[in-house]
């Protein structure tokens, strides 16, 4: 299946949101992420000029955004529902890493919606509404001081969602014009020649110049190019010296 | 090396952040997920009570961060800045997606402070703030609206790190507990025995009913305990058809 439409089917389920703020991050996290299917439970304030605001440019998801006032029915068409909560030891419900429940999520879009469903920011999803989940999903986070904004979770779940299906052109580090070995050991060489011409080096005890310098361009990431232009620089060195 | 130590060696750099809402979002970002390092470079306005509601619990992450005037004074003790960007092709420097660089930036950190380095929400990094960093990482995002807020990038950024270092106890989605095929298979097939017993099912005429029963149970991720209070509830109609 085409990946933009696997995320067009994954929908975001706000139950019992209080601040309209984070109803209008929670949308522009998902449009980022190539979500757009937002639905309200019961929330305290909305259509909200704080949700507005904190949408920026994703005020399209918000006015398509439907409210519901009970979870049931917000879920009522979907094939799965994914709760999200914190890492809880008392619950029955087995709970898995959102890493490993993404690629499920993704593949259950084949059969229709699926739904990820969130709670309130103070209380999380209550016990009813966890009993109306088929799965549940944990961002795992420092027990320290777990508590996750409402919309950052929605952008770490979106964004994992996204990433898993690969939906976006992401660079590859400039690979293409990654210098190769042979482009840094005939740099090294060119350096070392040099550097006993110049006397900076003795080859009777070179100590760890080479190795320093190896260690150095091995930290960095050289690119041909940059090769290409640090050899003319060594070679417009030698000739000065030459002459 | 220890992944809380790892996590502890990234600073998170936010250069001329404009809303000190997202200087304390950031805060709190970082904490969920073990960081704990907190750089500004001339914020328009820090400290703001804007900025301590956001950071919630993350308040002692405002206390102790520190404030410089430029980028270049903010990573003088780092070894390696990370710059995050959108997607640019008009950039000379390498861009990486933000989970293929991860690994290398936890690695950098056994030599040191690692710079995750984020620019003003509205006009990104600067050519020269970009230029101060040996890597670009992007968060890889819809062209049609690419634009995270600057916390909700905190935060996946963060999020990416901890989970490269797997610094926090994932749960493994009660793999302990789920039941085995053979568990699946005796199930599978007593329900065969009973559906035929009843009269439900004719085994000359299957139809599809076998095979609908094994793609619910494999959508639906079924634990032991499961599998063995089903059979529970087979044996007891077994039982009482006979009588």
């Amino acid at each position: 299946m085409d990946e933009r439409i696997a995320l067009e089917r994954v929908r975001v389920v706000l139950s019992h949101p209080s601040h309209p703020g984070n109803i209008g991050a929670a949308a522009r996290a998902m449009k980022t992420m190539g979500l757009r299917d937002l639905m309200l439970v019961a929330p305290r304030h909305f259509p909200d000029p704080d949700a507005t605001a904190m949408a920026a440019g994703a005020a399209d998801l918000l006015a398509q955004a439907r409210v519901h006032t009970t979870l049931e029915s917000a879920l009522a068409d979907c094939v799965l529902a994914v709760g999200f909560t914190s890492r809880r030891r008392d619950l029955s419900h087995p709970q898995q890493a959102l890493r490993e429940a993404a690629p499920q999520i993704l593949a259950a879009t084949e059969s229709g919606t699926v739904a990820l469903v969130f709670g309130n920011e103070t209380s999380g999803l209550s016990n009813e509404e966890l009993a109306r989940c088929q799965r549940l999903a944990v961002i795992p986070a420092d027990p320290a001081y777990a508590s996750l904004n409402l919309a950052a979770a929605v952008q770490v779940a979106c964004y994992e969602l996204a990433t898993g299906a690969a939906a976006f052109d992401a660079p590859k580090g400039g690979a293409g014009n990654a210098a190769t070995l042979e482009d840094l050991e005939g740099l090294f060489a060119h350096l070392e020649t040099l550097a006993i011409a110049s006397g900076y080096l003795d080859p009777a005890k070179p100590g760890r110049f080479m190795q320093r310098m190896r260690r150095l361009f091995a930290r960095t990431g050289v690119e041909r190019e940059e090769v290409k232009v640090l050899r003319g620089l060594l070679a417009a060195l030698e000739a000065k010296a030459r002459r």
